[in-house]
C-alpha cells in the first residue's frame, strides 16, 4: 500500500483526484486529501473506499508533520507562496513532493537538500507551466537530436470557453481566477526577443500589439507574456534569435480589453473614494474628464477616439459599463476589484457552460542549410463544471507525475521542473489516453525574417 | 553669536547661504556648512569670516552628534530619506531643525518629543512643498476670515527656462534634478476632485489630460500631480468640492513628452540588455515592432499616429533619437536612464542660460451668494547657473524661517509644516524684498461648472 497526501481540493484537484482513485485498486493506493474544509474533498472522493478528507490547516504545524511524516509522496495544489513549508516537511522526513507552481528561489535553495537524500521535487508539471515545457522540450530535443540548429521557439496558451459555451460578444468567459485575468500583463514591461532584436512592450501598449495564429483553421491572438528571455535559458536555447511567449484570446478580445487598460480600470495600486455606493457608471465616469453636461458616453467614445459603428462599443454596453442604477457594492475596492465586480455579471460560467484549453507551439530551424518549421498544437475541451479542461490539464500531468515517481519510474533527484526526456516521454505518452494529445505539422518556415532581408 | 548648521551644500544651498551671510554681521551668525566633500561649499563661502566648511558624513554618528551639540539650528539640505538620524540628533541636543522636504512618517512621528522640548522642527519650506503651501493658506485664510466659503483651489507650479534662454522646440531645458523630470508623474494614477467628483488619470494617460492656463498673458500647460486629494485636509479644505494640483510646462511639451511614455521609454523598472553598445536610433527600435526592412521612423510614425507635418515630429529629430552612431554609453541602464542620457545631449544648461520659476493659484469660493475667483501668480526669473530662480525659491524660505526660528520670532514648537499666520506672514513679507511676490488678480468665477448645470 503505498500513501499519498494531496494538500488543496480546490478547482485544480478534480481530474488529478479522479486518475488516482481510477489507478487506486490496480496500484494499491491509498489517498488522503487535506483541507481547510472537506466539502470539496468529500464531493471529489464520492464515497470511494481508497481515500480520505481530512481537515488541514498547513499552518498548523504539529498535524502537517504527522501527516507527511504518514505518506509516501506530497502532492501540494495549495498556492504557491505555501509550499515551502510542506517542502521543508517533506525533506526530513524524506518524501517526494510535486506541485504545478513556478519554483520559487526558496524552493530552488533545496535542491542539494533533495538530492542528497535522493528526493524527487517535481515543480510546474500543471498546464503553463507544465504541459508547456514537456510538449516543448519533446520538440526541442528531437530537432537538435537530429543536429539541427532551433531558429524561433513560439509558445501560446490560453484558457477559452468551449465554442458552444462561446455565447457573449467579447467570446470570453472566466474559466479560472477571474483576478489574474483583470491584472494580466501587470507588474512591468514584457520582454521578448525578434531575429536578435530584444524588444519591450510596456503594458499600455501590451493589447495593442497581439500577433495572430491559426489553431484547427481557427483564427485566434496573443498577447505577450512579462518575460519570454528567461526561457532561452531553462530550454537550453540561450543563443536563439527569436523567443517568444503569449496568451491566446479569441480575435478582438484585446482591442477590446485596451479599453479597460487605457482608461485605468484595472489598477490595483489604490481604492477608490465611496467605491461601495458607486454605480457602474459612475465608476467609468472615474476616469473621464469633468463636464457637467457631456455625457459619460460621449466622453469616453471622444476619449478613446471609438466610432460609432466600432463593435468594441456594443462590447462595452453588453456589460452594462453605463447603467447608472447596478451599484459596484464593494467598499474601499480598487478599480481592478470594481471593473471584475462588474465582469463577473457577465462572464461567469453558467451550470452548462464548458471550458476550452488552447496551446500552440512555433519550432523554426535550420538543417542541412534548409529553414523549416514545426507547428505543434493542442486544442482541450471540458467535461463540465468539475471536470474542465483547466481541471483535467493542470490535474493530469501532476497525477502521473506522481503516481511515476512514486513507482520509480521518474528518479532523477532534485528540485526540477520537467524538462527531462526520463519526465516528459512517458508522461506526455500517457496523457494521451485522456485526448491531451498535441498535433504537429510541417509548415514553411516563417520567422520574421525568412529572408534574412537586411533592414 | 548664534551657531547654524547647514547640511548639504548642493545646487539648493546657493542663495539660502548668501542670505545668511549677508545677514551674519548684523545678527551675529556664524555658519557650519557640511558636506562630503567641501568644494561647493568653499565656492558658496567664498572666504566669508562667519562661515566655515567642513567634510562631513552624515553616517558617522560621532561627527554627526558633536557637530549638531555645538550649533544652535539645523538646516538639512540632504535628500529627504537622510533628515531622519539628524533629526534624532536634534530633539537629543534640544536643538531646531529646518527642511524643505516632505515629512515622512518617520520625522512626523517625532512631533511629540519636538513639543515636549519646545523645538520647532519646519519641514516642506523650499518652493514645492513651500511657497505653494504659504502663499496659499495666505489667500485661503484671509478668504475664510471674510466668512466666504471655499469651492475651488488649483495650484500650479514649474521649473522652465527663462525666456531668453528658451532656445529648442520643447521649449524645456533641465533646471533640476534630471531624473526627476523622466520619473514624473510614475508610481500610480493622478487623484484630484473637480465639483465633487472624484478623477482618477492612468500614467500612461497623464499627458494627455493636461489643462491649460495663462500667467502674464502668456499661454502655459499643467500636467495633474500624483496626489491632490491629501491637500484637502492639509489646508483643512476637506469639503471642497474642487481640487487640483499640477506641474507647469510650456504649450506643446506634454504632447510631445507622451510620444516617450506611449513607447516605453521612461521606464525605470528593468534594465536593457547591451544597453552599453546600443546606438540612440537601437534604443527607439527597441520600443517597436520587429521588421527586416521598415525603418525606425516609418515604424514609429505609423505606431503612434503622427502625421508628417506634426511639430512633435521635429522635437524628435532634433533630439537626434534617430541617430545610429551615437552610443548610449550606459551599462545595465533601464529605459528611463538611457532616455535621460539623450535628453542630456539637448537639454542640459549652457553657462549663459537662465532659469524661472512659475506658479499659480486659482481660489473659487462663495460671498454672499455670489461666486468669485481669485488668481494669484508667480514668475521668478534666475540670475545666473548658481543663483538660480530654483535656488532662490527653494533656498530663500529655508533661511528666512531659520533666523525667524533662531529669533524666537517662529516659535510654535513641533514637527510642522508652513502653514500658520505666524509662520506664512512674515516669511511671504520678506521674500517680496528678493523679488518673490504674487501678483493678484480677481477674475470672473470659472470652476468647471460655474453655472450649476445639472448633468
Amino acid at each position: 500500500m503505498k500513501n499519498i497526501l494531496i494538500i488543496g481540493a480546490g478547482k485544480s484537484s478534480s481530474a488529478l483526484i479522479k486518475y488516482l482513485l481510477d489507478k487506486s485498486e490496480e496500484e494499491n493506493l491509498q489517498l488522503t486529501i487535506a483541507d481547510i474544509s472537506t466539502k470539496n474533498a468529500l464531493l471529489l472522493i464520492n464515497n470511494h473506499k481508497n481515500a480520505k478528507a481530512i481537515e488541514f490547516d498547513v499552518f498548523d504545524e504539529h498535524h502537517r508533520k504527522s501527516e507527511i511524516r504518514k505518506t509516501d509522496i506530497v502532492i501540494s495544489m495549495l498556492p504557491a507562496r505555501f509550499h515551502f513549508e510542506v517542502a521543508k516537511d517533506c525533506i526530513k522526513f524524506k518524501k517526494h513532493m510535486v506541485t504545478a507552481s513556478y519554483v520559487s528561489e526558496k524552493m530552488k535553495a533545496l535542491d542539494g537538500d533533495a538530492k542528497k537524500n535522493n528526493l524527487v521535487f517535481m515543480n510546474e508539471i500543471g498546464l503553463d507551466p507544465g504541459l508547456d515545457h514537456m510538449s516543448a522540450m519533446q520538440v526541442i530535443d528531437r530537432i537538435r537530436d537530429n543536429n539541427a540548429k532551433m531558429l524561433l521557439f513560439e509558445s501560446f496558451c490560453g484558457g477559452l470557453v468551449a465554442p458552444e459555451s462561446d455565447t457573449n460578444l467579447w467570446n470570453y468567459k472566466f474559466t479560472w481566477n477571474p483576478r489574474n485575468v483583470v491584472l494580466a500583463g501587470q507588474g512591468g514591461a514584457a520582454m521578448f526577443i525578434q531575429e536578435g532584436t530584444y524588444k519591450y512592450i510596456p503594458y499600455h501598449k501590451l493589447f495593442r500589439r497581439t500577433e495572430f495564429l491559426n489553431i484547427n483553421n481557427e483564427k485566434f491572438e496573443a498577447y505577450a507574456n512579462r518575460d519570454s528571455l528567461k526561457y532561452r535559458s531553462i530550454y537550453g536555447l540561450d543563443n536563439i534569435p527569436t523567443m517568444y511567449r503569449g496568451t491566446i484570446r479569441k480575435v478582438g478580445f484585446s482591442r477590446a480589453w485596451n479599453i479597460f487598460v487605457q482608461l485605468g480600470m484595472t489598477d490595483d495600486s489604490y481604492t477608490v473614494e465611496n467605491s461601495s455606493t458607486m454605480s457602474y457608471r459612475d465608476f467609468v465616469n472615474l476616469f473621464l474628464a469633468y463636464s457637467p453636461s457631456d455625457s459619460v458616453e460621449l466622453k469616453l467614445r471622444s476619449y478613446l477616439k471609438i466610432d460609432q459603428d466600432d463593435i468594441m462599443w456594443e462590447k462595452l454596453v453588453e456589460l452594462d459599463l453605463f447603467n447608472p442604477n447596478k451599484k459596484i457594492g464593494l467598499a474601499n475596492a480598487t478599480p481592478a476589484q470594481m471593473l471584475q465586480k462588474i465582469l463577473q455579471d457577465s462572464w461567469t460560467l453558467q451550470k452548462e457552460d464548458k471550458d476550452m484549453i488552447v496551446m500552440q507551439h512555433l519550432f523554426g530551424y535550420k538543417i542541412d542549410g534548409e529553414k523549416r518549421q514545426i507547428e505543434s498544437s493542442l486544442v482541450v475541451l471540458g467535461e463540465n463544471q468539475t471536470y474542465t479542461a483547466m481541471a483535467k490539464t493542470v490535474g493530469l500531468p501532476v497525477a502521473i507525475a506522481a503516481l511515476k515517481i512514486l513507482k520509480g519510474e521518474i528518479k532523477t533527484a532534485g528540485v526540477q521542473i520537467p524538462i527531462l526526456k526520463e519526465v516528459y516521454e512517458p508522461i506526455l505518452k500517457e496523457l494521451e489516453n485522456y485526448g491531451i494529445k498535441f498535433t504537429e505539422k510541417k509548415v514553411p518556415y516563417l520567422g520574421y525574417n525568412p529572408n534574412n532581408v537586411i533592414g
